[in-house]
Order: structure tokens, then sequence, then C-alpha cells
């Protein structure tokens, strides 16, 4: 069986070769008699497959052992208000906004502490970023977050902000959701990291959190001790039940992004992948990408129509022929092609296909 | 295949039917083209899976169309901070203490409010429950908290506690994780209700919440936006990407339960279940059950030898017999046996038959 291609911006494709192994093993995981599911998260069975996890995913992005890896809950709108109760100490923070969910993002901050905006792109619709060395960043500010892949916007920062050597001491906080193990991260420049792992590593319900281990500790008195980031770390993301199957399938993900030859090999072939699709878009006089060239998310590609009333026609062509989850955001509309890990170049080049019959039948 | 019996506490054992569905649906849900775990969750095949995964538990537990049902993270645990977060508004209210986890609920809501211990059988190790003419509730709590289903102590409120017949007004908020969906509810005399799914529903990482819609809407300032009742109620549990997997295989699992004959037909068949492995516990004079008998758990079912020193020769002889994960809780000792609604009759008999062997081997 071929299966369409899926470019949903999240929940996501995942590989072919690790749905089969999570249906394969889904009643007896590897003679133990017990599906993943049903296995206590302290028995030896799940604990093997958390540290196995764990190790794959700091091997792929070589995370540093001054890191600590959590494993959490809730997402990373969850995150937006798990973050400030853990490190704003109540005081000021700034944040970078740079699309939809940094937006979101500060908002919810305010919540908890004093929020500066350090920078925001929103005069240019976000269809650029702002130059770290233009962020307005405070001294006292406890952290600076910013999100380095907009999923809704289509803007990715693609070299990471290097605040010591702009002289700021400022830890840096990014939201990865959307971009997380397609790429590597140069650590000596990020504080914390965290995402959903709905896009390029699993299931709806799994936050990935990398956090430097010195930040731990700090959470306010009214942050829940599920979501005290050293509580979390303290116990091995098992303060309360982990959510084991979405670990599990992270897991089984992490394995096949070795076999593709590691994050360097998913990196080059994510940028060959969305330089196609650029390619033919800014070629096209029908299709155009509204972003910055030097700020094209390679994840998320939101494309426009010079007429929005063909984009209804357009999005049931493609689903016919097999392309599916095409439709923009709802704030945004037009079309977004989420380009994660798991979507092969074929689907790719069926997509631009697809475009260049549509668009010589409008001629 | 047979697989072995596993008596897990949680995360638990399923119905090998909600298995082979969900394998045999891993990479193509009814003709999608996507797996669940691929599709957004604001497209139309994810949201047909949500509507009916709610329609069937609302109609299995008879839920009246006053409540609302909530689709969150975090388990129990987090829930102890997201109740009083959300119902406190600050002040007042009465706990009930009846065994491990509702004194983790207790002492993680004292972050919150004032927390007034109604009860508490701590005297009684556990083994007994304080009736409900004997709480000590204050008038002007904002709720009173209890857990009906002990999985640790194995104790269970076989009547829902009637508060208002008491007198009091107070409402009762529950946590049911180890017994939800396993017995009727009678909702007149609960306002709230709560639990992982990971015991009778589903895989970890989704927790249910049953909640009157007239006490939405009450968060205290400092409570995470994803984890405002009113906010998930508001947006069908879609504020952040819900655990879309874990509520589809709770779906498989409902759809089960109604062939299986609905609540009153597996509530009966946990009675039965329950009764086996009491009975011959009573009868026999090597193991015990030190719960009083009027509020013996029918999920979870700690015992114990009169010497512990045989407690690693019955587990590995279960164990080799294909009865798994019957360790006790790390403070318990002793074993414990999970009979949650996916245990067949079978498991419960092939457990006292290994039982039986074991008590003669030491004659």
């Amino acid at each position: 069986m071929t299966r369409p291609f899926n470019f949903s911006a999240g929940p996501a494709v995942l590989p072919e070769e690790v749905l089969s192994q999570a249906a394969a093993e889904m009643l007896d995981w590897q003679g133990s008699g017990m599906g993943v599911m049903e296995m206590s998260h302290r028995g030896k069975e799940f604990i093997s497959i958390y540290e196995q996890t764990q190790s794959d995913l700091r091997e792929l992005l070589a995370v540093p052992p001054e890191f600590s890896i959590l494993f959490m809950q809730g997402g990373a709108i969850a995150e937006n208000a798990i973050l400030p109760l853990n490190l704003s100490r109540g005081q000021q923070t700034d944040y970078v906004v740079t699309g939809n969910w940094s937006e979101r993002s500060q908002k919810e901050a305010r919540k908890y502490c004093s929020v500066s905006i350090a920078a925001s792109n929103v005069e240019s619709n976000y269809t650029s970023l702002p130059k770290p060395a233009s962020w307005q960043l405070s001294e006292s500010a406890q952290y600076v977050h910013a999100c380095s892949n907009e999923t809704v916007h289509g803007v990715e920062m693609h070299t990471l902000p290097d605040l010591k050597s702009l002289g700021s001491k400022v830890p840096l906080v990014l939201d990865i959701s959307s971009h997380m193990a397609s790429r590597s991260i140069d650590w000596t420049r990020v504080d914390m990291a965290y995402g959903g792992a709905q896009k390029n590593v699993g299931p709806a319900g799994l936050t990935i959190v990398f956090i430097r281990n010195e930040l731990l500790g700090h959470a306010l008195p009214h942050c829940p001790s599920a979501f005290d980031y050293k509580i979390v770390a303290d116990s091995e993301s098992m303060y309360n039940t982990p959510p084991t199957w979405a670990i599990y399938v992270a897991g089984l993900t992490f394995k096949w992004l070795k076999k593709q030859g590691g994050i360097a090999a998913i990196e080059q072939r994510n940028i060959s992948k969305a330089a196609l699709l650029y390619d033919f878009i800014d070629a096209s006089s029908l299709y155009q990408s509204r972003v910055e060239k030097d700020c094209r998310s390679r994840m998320n590609i939101p494309f426009f129509m010079r007429d929005e009333k063909l984009d209804a026609a357009f999005l049931s062509g493609a689903k016919a022929a097999g392309l599916l989850q095409l439709k923009g955001y709802k704030t945004m509309g037009g079309m977004r092609a989420s380009l994660y890990n798991a979507m092969p170049v074929a689907g790719v080049q069926a997509l631009i296909d697809y475009m260049r019959d549509f668009e010589k039948n409008q001629a």
C-alpha cells in the first residue's frame, strides 16, 4: 500500500517504519507478554525503553551532560506558563515576538512575571526576523524567550542567536517545537529549549524540555509539583506517570533518525527538501512565499496564490491527488506544507508536480 | 498466542480487541491514509474520534448534561494542583485522607489554599474508611476532596457519600483514577470527578475530568491557561493539542465496554472477580487481606503472606506461570493484584490456582 503524503503541521506524519514496528509490538513488546501501553512505568521493561530513548536523544542532538532532558506533558502551550513558573522568579523577563507562537508565549508569561518585548517583527507581519544585535535585552532579565521556528508564520532562525558574543549573560530559552530534531543545536548558545513532540518526534501528549542544570530549583511557590523542573529532573520524569506510549514512539523515531544518518544527515535532507519547494514557488507566477529568504522555515512553508478564490479548488484537487492537510492556518489562509523529517523527498516532488499541473490549468 | 495475565496497577492491561484494532489501524485509520497519531487534532477525522469518544463515555457513565467532560494531561498528580487552582478560590477546602493518594492530594493543595482534614484513617493504617457522617465538614469549604478508590491501600467507597442528606452543601470532588469506568457513579452526589486514564481506560498521558458546569470559571489568576477548566471546556479540550492517541485508545476501550454490556455488566463482573480472590484469601491460612470487608477495593487487592520472606519466591513463580506485575507497592511490600475491567475471570482463576499450589508447596 502506498500511503498519501501528509503535510499536516502537527500532529504530523511519522515514519512508516516507526508505525509498523509500533503496530507489530502492540500486544507483546519484545517477548514481555505486554504491550507498551500496559506496562508499569516503574517496571524494568519500561525503564529500559525510557533510558534508551533518553540516551538516543542525547546522542542525536549532542546534548551536553550539563543539561537534563525532561519528558513532560501539556505541550508548548502549557510550557508558556510552566517556563515562567520555573525560571522567572516573579521578576523581569524578555520576550522576542516573531509570530503567532511567541506572541502567545509572552501573553501567558504576564501572569507570572514582568515581560518586556525585546524585539518584535509584527510590523512586517512576521515575514522577517529581528537581528539579535537589535534585541533590547534587559541586564536584569531572568531569561530571554524566543521561538526559533514559527509554525504558523513559517519563519525560522537558521542560526541561533549568540547572545554571549553580544555581551549579554541573560539565559536564552527557545521554543523549538516545530523544528526539534530536524537540525543540530549549538548548546553553547542555548540554556533551555522545549517543544511538543507532535511534529518531528512522536504523538501529541509529550513535551521535551532540555535545561541547563544550573537553572533548576527556582520554581515559584505556586508551581504545581508535577511541573517543577527540578522535581521532574530529580525523579527521572517519573514524579507523575509519564506518557509512556508517547515516549516509546519517540524512541522508535530516534532509532529511525539514527538509521537515516543522524541529525547532520536529516538536516541536509531537510535543507534540500525546503529548497526544492521554495525554488519552485519563487519561479512560479501563481504561487508566492511572503517570508524573506534569509529566514524561511525548512519545516513549515506557508504559500499563497494570487487569487485566494483558487484555494478551495487547489486543496480539493490536492486531496484527490493524495496530498493531505495542506490548508493554511486559520488566521493566515492560503496553504501550508509542513516538511518534517518523516516527509520523504518523493512527497515534496509529488506536491510540486501537482502545483505545476494546477498552475498550468489556470493559464 | 495466549498472553500472560498482567496484574499491573497502572499503566495496566488493555483489552486485546482494543490493542488489535489499534495495531490494525496504525498506518491507515478507516481509509483516511493517515494513522491517528499523524492527524491534525483540528481535522474532521480526529474531530469525529473525539466526539464519538466523548459521547460514548457520557452514555456509559450516564453523565448528565450539566457536567462537562474534559480531556487533559498530567494525570491525577497534576490534578492535585490543578483542582485547587480552579476551585479553591484560595480559601478553605476540606480533604478526607484514606490512603497514599488522598494524602498526596491534600499535601499539594496546601500550596494554593487552606486545607482542613475532614477525616483520616491513618490510625488504622488505611485499612478502613471513615464514615461520611463522621466527616468534619467546614460550612465555608469551597469543596471536599476524597479518593473513592485508593490504588495503593486497596480501599474503595462502595457507596459514594451522600453529603446533601447529611446537611452539607459543600461540593464533593472525587479522585476516581483507579476505578473510573469500573462501576456506575451517582452524579447527584458528585460535583467533580477526575482520574488518569491508565487504569481502566487507556494509555498514560490522558486525564479525564467530569465537572459540574456551575463550578467552571473560578480559576486563580496564576492558573496556567492550559489547565483552566473553563478554558478547556470552552475549547472542547483543544486549547492545547490534546493527547490524540490516548483519546483514540480510550474511545476504543469505551466501544469494547459497550460490547461487554456497559457499566452495569462490567460492574457485576468486577464484583464477581474481586469476590473470587477475596474469598480464596479469607479461606487460606497463608494469605491475608488487611482491609476491612466493607471497603475492600474491587480493583486493587493488596495481599500479604504470613512470612514476607516467601514474597520473592511467590513473585518469581508467578512470573514463570504467566502472572505478571504482582509485586506490592514500594511502601507496602507484599503483593497486589489489580483486577481492572480488562482482566478476564480466567486471569483471576489462574492467579488463585497458582496461589493454591504455592500454599500447598509451603505445607
